[in-house]
């Protein structure tokens, strides 16, 4: 599981940063990658990835603004351009997101290739679940109806004892699948191997807590809690906590303060206002890490392993 | 006036070809910037050009294809950002365009600062004119509403020929600025001086004609005759005439037929299909000149004198 940071800044692109769009990449969990907003040349950015836009199957908007939503039209359509499995796709978002795909599309007389289903978020809590994951939502406080998503990955079981195995006489081979696969199996000989017998600790699964634009609210503690990952925006620095407070959105220092108080593992910044080069960026991790030590400050095609 | 060549590709962006935009840079004549067609991330291809976004003045689409489009909801919500004297902008495309756009501004809650209007064509004719331009649109055969566009630069006024007022006495200075001003001078010694004795034979105004995604077609003949440039697509090569045919575009060969039959004086190639690598373009132009020797291949940020 990694994450790509696909776009970094703020309300508009600069030659660095890209507006918001951030992809974890569970090709080698699910064969899947889900998308977390999709500003405008998303897919230009992916381009520059080992991403395959067919293989996301799960794009999340988190609010309505142009620089997190504008590249949306462009992906789907692309993303039917390309031979593959037509596989489907799902949409998350504020109301607003389906006439926003919908007419887009309509207009520019775009025929998707595939199925698509546009989910519009109403409340906060369970949004979905599958067989692997569990995602959470939850309003944040902008200006426009802002959304956090929580994704928690399921404890895996633990690993096959093969020593505990041994003991019981079983040797490597197709029995050691079916033992897994199976809360009772039995043996040839007759007799019964009871899996949690044979097993080593479940895997906790990982939790990963991506926010949308939001100002600096200890109401978001609760949704991020024990995060693995939390992704915070961090539109400015500390110096202007003000500007933050009036215009809806954080700073650094907010965003470890946060961190901090929600005993999240790690925390990555990201949507840094243009006004900021980069030779700010080590003062911005800086007075984050003084709060927080595990922060990490993003950048266009940062990679992070989870 | 110069051509800046912002997207050259079709359909979908490729790491070497963004989707479709060309800019027609008057900051020198007349303080404006012309833009025809807006694909996604015209805005980020301008942050690489000396162009400013607040110096676009019109805009142009030609059809509502999403590889035309996509672009101008993130273009417009920019240029609100920059500081500046909040210039008026006005759009012209076909009809669905008004909505494409007040929808995705609507939405996403994007107030600009500067007043646009939107005209929607409806008619094949002349679609304004100002001091210094007429601009002529007609509609092309596609599969769904394309325009080319026919910019024709009014004819400047000649140069004063200063050896002639010399012969009539009269020195440099502001003087000369009124005799180009007026048809009649009265100076102070009581003579009377015509501006067409004193003046140079006019200067021809140029002719730029911009065509949207069309299939090969006479037709458009009589539109484009005699321009000084041509802008034309080319999606495919002419070993896939017949697929160009039915997807209604043209290619390399059949463009240069066009304008060697309307008497052109520059042919640019564009709109190049991503099945085409660099080490086709030399094969694509020679091609097109072995019809019409004044071809050129744009290029993504190919800037062209006129």
């Amino acid at each position: 599981m990694e994450l790509v940071f696909l776009g970094t800044g703020a309300g508009l692109p600069s030659k660095t940063r890209n507006v918001s769009a951030v992809a974890l990449n569970m090709t080698q969990e699910i064969n899947e990658v889900w998308l977390f907003d999709c500003g405008e040349a998303t897919q230009h950015q992916i381009l520059h990835t080992n991403l395959k836009p067919r293989k996301i199957t799960k794009i999340f908007i988190t609010h309505l603004h142009g620089d997190h939503i504008y590249g949306l039209p462009g992906l789907l359509s692309s993303r039917a351009f390309q031979s593959g499995e037509n596989q489907p796709l799902s949409i998350y978002g504020p109301v607003g997101i389906k006439e926003f795909v919908e007419s887009t599309l309509r207009i520019s007389q775009t025929n998707l290739t595939y199925p698509i289903t546009i989910k519009e978020i109403t409340e906060d809590g369970q949004l979905f679940e599958t067989k692997e994951m569990v995602v959470e939502t939850k309003k944040l406080q902008h200006g426009i109806a802002s959304y956090g998503y929580r994704i928690n990955e399921k404890d895996k079981p633990g690993e096959l004892l093969v020593e505990k195995l041994k003991e019981f006489g079983i040797s490597p081979g197709p029995i050691y699948q079916q033992i897994k696969e199976n809360e009772i199996t039995k043996l040839d000989n007759g007799s019964i191997i009871y899996r949690d017998d044979v097993l080593g600790p479940p895997k906790k699964g990982k939790i990963i807590s991506i926010l949308g634009d939001t100002r600096y609210s200890l109401e978001n503690i609760p949704f991020i809690k024990f995060s693995d990952i939390l992704i915070h925006e961090s539109t400015f620095t500390q110096e202007k906590e003000l500007l933050a407070f009036e215009y809806k959105h954080s700073t650094n220092v907010q965003a470890a303060k946060l961190a901090k108080k929600a005993n999240v593992n790690r925390l990555y910044l990201t949507h840094i206002s243009s006004r900021y080069q980069e030779e700010d960026a080590d003062s911005i991790i800086e007075a984050a890490r003084e709060i927080f030590p595990s922060t990490w400050l993003a950048n266009d095609f940062s990679v992070y392993e989870i």
